[in-house]
């Protein structure tokens, strides 16, 4: 659509869409734009909204724009950001582009983008942003309204307001609507809520999450290991976060490498990159099973037969470990299953491993009698189901709570794992009871 | 703690804790506790914070309290609950509650909830509430914080209002922001943002939740079909309704019909009843496949060496096949990859999978080679894998968007419905390069 008006020179046209568009609509129609015209369309946005929309473009396009535009325009594009759209910017851009962008801020700013860049990834300081109130605590509702508005143009939230000793250090929050409902007259201190429960720098961006999910909050302050007050997480970035993490939980579980950037947008190389170690590390994994069943030729050359089932056995395993595997790590990412339930998980798991494995196992031994198979061959069959079923709920319940605790993401013991393991155990059990039972 | 205080009647302590506690505090405590206590506890807390703490507390506990509560305490607490709670409490109710629960409100009231229970699961309408601000469009800044100030308590968040003409229709939105740096005589029309983006009544919440994703909303207003504004969504309830989403793909990708029950509080028939139906649903498919199996019993008879790469290949094509669709199934949820971009896709998966593909059989070739292993034999295993992650990424990147494009659910086209077809294209492929290559 811009480029069409770009081509005619329909200027006038073009100002007038620009400014009855939303900036996250914008930045949507330049990812589908050449590079020359998206730039040629950015300059004419107005200040604001060229920062906005810049905030909402994926990096790529960030690094494109800011290589074709003057210094002058970066240092205004990045003055007007917020500062933690500004600091995820420049967190993905090559140190090239990051040099040319942080001296051409003013010495202030520069500073602080430093500190910022400096919080460990993952971390509460790392999502955070500088632009909220603070309200000194001897100030009245009167003066808490002249100090929002006089500031309050640059904050990324003035719906809840931060109240501080001379120190700086936090001493609860007040709402806008608090203070619209209270007298102009009462102090800030006395329609405060003291039950504010901040997150320090260093808290993982998991916490932060946590806290909105349980309490609800727009805003969560963040404070230093002195409970000053540094910055505030916003409820829209907490919202980014949570998918992030689920994106990021969908990837590994399905034993890929995360990656923050969308599907379509990202290289053959990069996916390969991503996926290629993994299918490596477990296909050579497999070859062991794959050892087991050579250790067991014997058994197959006496009855054929047995190699049939190889595939159910495998992949009812792989099936049921996963489905155990998959509800323990969202259990555990939703803070409903900690490391010390690890029994009550267990004994659920088991209880669940003996119906569904029972009535399988009644199944499959139904399916091999009424279809003419050897009476003993399908007891074989049908124990070893429900053993393999009881195997793989056991290993994958225990797995990702066993990760968590060894503090690894428990999102690594997933299905991909779990079937290679289950596998294996799933051969041996069977290869036993065919000994046992059937002196294969 | 509420227990033991409970116990030694330390009630005037335990009022001074509770007035302390945030409710979803109160709430998590309650979930450790007997009933009877817990009912005791509820009683003490104010009108207002007991429907807080209500609002958070799981459907089980929620059942048991109105069990034990008196007609008129139920009244109070659902009529001091926001509707979009009082919607969602009443709705995982069984008959008998809800119509006691009914029959005990106002018929304003009721109206409005039997109104609220007949929009459809999952719809825009079946998360909305009713406690927002309508400003009309003659009124004055002045006169919209006159009417704030009048019913700010009541609405659910304040933050954003909305201006209506006289017959309801939205005209835009105004934030308590522009309020507060507007001058106090200028009309609500001049400063309001028409570019807001409702929803209606009968949209998918999923669809709501990418607005916000877009967007940064902290409120967005639902209409009915002539554009009246009806509700408005929040965001703490959209939060939640990611989280529910996401977990729901989750559990559908590990073949478990979902639930929204936390794991701990299902019982194990529950868990069984989600995941026996899928595993012997794929249980009975992958005899197909060791139907396969049997057909070739003669080339395994001629070479038993084959039989030892079943597993590699099985799993391999699996997890090959679960890293595509899971890439597909999350970008489609998070609308980043749509059914018109099959063609992009499919052609991205297949240079994926030839990368992948060539790098795994090559390592293959080397081990069995250098293991010992017959040079043709070893062509033959390679040339399969190959194959078969080329086969595994095709089915897995097409069947999500199939699904799709059929109004199923994306994530059902998983890792286990992925894995169980693969297994069988792997073996067929296996057997035919076998025949073709060794003579098997």
């Amino acid at each position: 659509m811009f480029s069409e008006l770009l081509k005619t020179n329909g200027y006038a046209e073009l100002r007038r869409v620009l400014g009855e568009l939303n900036p996250a609509d914008i930045a949507e129609e330049f990812e589908d734009m050449e590079l020359s015209d998206a730039v040629r369309v950015f300059r004419m946005l107005p200040k604001d909204a060229a920062a906005e929309v810049f905030a909402y473009l994926p990096s790529g396009i960030q690094q494109g724009i800011v290589e074709k535009i003057k210094d002058f325009e970066i240092k205004n594009v990045v003055e007007e950001m917020f500062l933690d759209d500004a600091v995820d910017f420049i967190e993905e851009m090559p140190a090239g582009v990051v040099k040319r962008v942080l001296s051409n801020l003013e010495p202030g700013k520069r500073d602080i983008i430093n500190q910022f860049l400096k919080y460990p990834e993952n971390s509460a300081g790392s999502i955070m942003t500088i632009e909220y109130i603070a309200l000194k605590e001897r100030l009245t509702v009167r003066e808490a309204f002249d100090k929002i508005r006089a500031e309050g143009i640059d904050s990324e939230t003035i719906y809840t307001c931060y109240v501080t000793d001379s120190e700086r250090r936090l001493l609860g929050d007040v709402s806008v609507r608090a203070l619209l409902l209270a007298p102009p007259d009462a102090r800030v201190t006395e329609i405060m809520d003291t039950s504010v429960v901040p997150a320090v720098t260093t808290d993982d961006r998991e916490k932060v999450v946590g806290g909105f999910r349980k309490y609800g909050f727009l805003a969560m302050p963040v404070v230093d290991n002195e409970n000053r007050i540094v910055g505030i997480v916003t409820v829209d970035d907490v919202m980014t976060v949570q998918e992030e993490e689920a994106t990021e939980d969908f990837e590994l579980m399905a034993a890929m490498s995360p990656s923050d950037d969308p599907y379509l947008k990202t290289s053959i190389f990069t996916l390969t990159k991503n996926r290629l170690p993994w299918l490596m590390l477990l296909m050579l994994s497999a070859t062991f099973t794959g050892a087991i069943i050579s250790g067991f030729e014997e058994s197959l050359a006496t009855i054929p037969a047995l190699v049939a089932f190889i595939p159910m056995l495998m992949d009812t395993g792989g099936n049921a470990g996963a489905q155990s595997s998959t509800l323990v790590i969202r259990g555990m990412a939703l803070e409903e299953v900690e490391t010390s339930d690890v029994l009550r998980v267990l004994w659920k798991e088991l209880r669940v491993a003996l119906l569904c494995g029972t009535a399988l196992a009644a199944v499959n031994f139904a399916r091999i009698v009424v279809m003419g198979g050897d009476v003993i061959l399908s007891i074989t069959v049908s124990l070893s189901l429900l053993s393999t079923v009881m195997l793989a709920k056991t290993v994958g319940c225990i797995l990702p709570i066993g990760a968590k605790k060894l503090k690894l993401d428990p999102a690594v013991m997933a299905s991909p794992v779990i079937t290679t393991l289950v596998d294996a155990g799933a051969l041996l059990l069977f290869f036993a009871m065919a000994k046992a039972l059937l002196g294969a």
